[in-house]
């Protein structure tokens, strides 16, 4: 066989398909404002405009923080642009251990390990883990993130049982239907991404309890954002020294790069020790994790910030409600709208880009279940009463009317 | 099972093990100093010295390029600390766009595509590949990084053969020995890590073209160094035109941090629009795309920084011939000074660093076989004459007197 023709043709007949379905991504060229976010350039060939964004994961603005900005900066100064080598390999600096110690205390844990990402993070952390004891069976919910998922599966001899998301009942099944030997680990997120809804943590770690289960908890999409320092839905809900691994990232909340897990230090120095081949990748650039390190530290002291969070995205949520826009209920501050088909999700983000300068990313398939398809919105501390009613004017305009189910909130 | 319980007891024992046979690893804290590289202060409980490290990854220093600095610096203060999101969801700037098309014309190519680190690169590249067609048998260098082995078992159904490493012959008859009608990838490096040595491109070109295989080359320690305008060993024997996909890294010889693949336009959009996974988390921050173009670009016309790099191997390998030092003969800049046996090893780093200031990461099993444990130096463009005498003074007075065979260079 010749390989690269045969190649060739099939990843031309998968893109050709993907077109077809309105699930080919085109990746928008968009440049980032400091100082006016969430105003951002839209480049393309015929020109440059202003647009605002909605569908940033920049949550809280802190990659336009002054400290975290003046921490970069420094440290680009002082230390150059990369780390040079692996954490191993002469990439950890002082900078490094001092971000690892203030994650650990962050969730009141001894040790916290970084990572190139939070995807990186749950492979490697779920994967260690599931490797170290034979027999592991994982309790996943249904919603997991695909890097938790790819933890499980790039483990050998795992047993993985699905959990109805957020269903107590169907976890608790599954656990007493499993082998009271086999170690057990449940794996969930605090706030799940797509939905906005919420993990039930203490319940879950009541059945860990009864069932010796281990418990892993993705609080990506939390940390910087709840809890009274910043440490996300386990600090709020002073659950953290209930949960053994806590994963998180320092690319939304804090607003840098770059992810991490947290626990018990002997368990994240195993981790640590083992999972090889994806921390002994180059390490952090020292710009990073001191911007990095800034943002979780000025967090820790900021409630206001994460208040006007929670403050804009009720906002947001009201006007969709008053406007009668079919938004998906949820109590995080995360605001999907619900379009439930992939050409017409595509059409409507792509006519708020081009007719309303408004930027929302269509969700598709298979980031959400075919018919689910939606705009997932986040209003940041700096979207204004004036841009969400602006939001809200584009989206009657370029949303089809038609009646969408709500959930009781 | 109390599953804490015991994966913590596992953990311990395994931390033990690791200490009592020398593999466990520690992080020395190294604070990088913009403009005085290769010397770092060495951050201990007791004081912080002022230390030589032999062991960086920043092969030509450009992670403390003036121009690289600028651009990070401007970056941060243009368009903050984070992308803010992923590729697909506000996180693609102009400028991640502009280093794609650097990138693909550095190694002559229609397409590249960023990722967070070049072990990710290989993982879902590789991956992606193998997955596309049915019945795909990967020949696989017996010395190919773990990045890459990672990428062809996270590939389901897919036949693993290893050549001997950089072995013609053996690769022709393995491939020989496979269905004709199966689809085939030969992935192989160009210059090996761990020894330094380099592979027959064309050699092997030769055979993917008569039996219809895929080239794949990692590039990862050529990139930057090698050829007329910094596109690795692939530039410099002139062969790019016959790999199907380069893999390279900006966290090495360009001295920033993240990974990339270069290929046929459409086959790189098709590793884009499958390879979810590990493309879709947070993009690189602008500062680190905007560090990483300007120094792909200053590279490109700076020769004369390759021939420094080049002059300061050789004259880093002729002081350790002349003063009879173990080392293991390769044409490249990475210079391997054997040691033989795991906690001797981690004792020749420690007494180099503790006694003679100079820092070279003990390179220990997983990453080389048992009984080749090394230190594994590198002389960058600012690694002067003084600097080599030093070290060779050092390592004779730490290094066991003891033959060690060497093969002909």
């Amino acid at each position: 066989m010749q390989t690269r023709a045969t190649l060739l043709a099939h990843a031309r007949d998968t893109l050709g398909a993907m077109r077809r379905e309105g699930r080919y991504r085109e990746f928008a060229h968009l440049e980032k404002l400091a100082g006016r976010f969430p105003v951002y350039r839209w480049h393309r060939p015929e020109g440059v405009r202003e647009v605002t964004v909605w569908s940033s994961n920049d949550y809280l603005g802190m990659g336009n923080h002054p400290a975290v900005l003046e921490a970069a900066a420094r440290a680009v100064a002082e230390h150059g642009a990369g780390a040079g080598g692996t954490r191993n390999i002469s990439g950890t600096s002082p900078i490094h251990a001092a971000l690892e110690a203030e994650l650990a205390s962050l969730h009141g844990k001894s040790g916290a390990l970084l990572f190139g990402s939070g995807y990186i993070a749950n492979d490697a952390a779920i994967s260690t883990v599931l490797e170290a004891l034979p027999g592991f069976i994982v309790f996943s919910d249904a919603k997991n993130h695909a890097s938790m998922i790819a933890g499980m599966r790039h483990a050998k001899g795992v047993t993985r049982v699905i959990w109805k998301h957020n269903d107590l009942a169907d976890l608790e099944a599954k656990l007493a239907a499993a082998p009271a030997e086999a170690p057990k680990l449940i794996a969930f997120e605090s706030v799940y991404s797509m939905d906005g809804d919420i993990a039930p943590i203490h319940a879950i770690c009541d059945l860990a309890e009864r069932y010796g289960a281990l418990t892993y908890l993705d609080e990506v999409h939390a940390v910087g954002l709840y809890g009274a320092g910043g440490g996300g839905i386990s600090e709020r809900d002073a659950a953290a020294h209930r949960i053994d691994l806590i994963e998180g990232t320092l690319a939304k909340g804090f607003g840098v790069f770059g992810g991490y897990v947290a626990g018990e230090a002997d368990l994240v120095d195993f981790i640590r020790s083992v999972a090889g081949g994806l921390i002994f990748t180059t390490a952090l650039p020292p710009s990073v994790s001191a911007a990095a390190l800034a943002s979780v530290r000025a967090l820790k002291q900021d409630p206001a910030r994460r208040e006007a969070l929670a403050g804009r995205a009720a906002a947001l949520k009201a006007a969709l409600d008053a406007a009668g826009l079919p938004r998906i209920p949820g109590p995080s501050h995360i605001v999907p709208v619900m379009v439930g088909e992939a050409e017409l999700c595509r059409q409507v983000a792509r006519r708020l880009l081009e007719e309303h300068n408004l930027y929302a990313t269509p969700i598709n398939y298979p980031t959400v279940p075919r018919g689910t398809e939606r705009l997932r919105l986040c209003a940041t501390p700096f979207h204004t009463d004036a841009m969400i009613a602006d939001l809200v004017r584009a989206l009657k305009a370029v949303l089809p009317a038609r009646a969408v189910p709500l959930a009781a909130e």
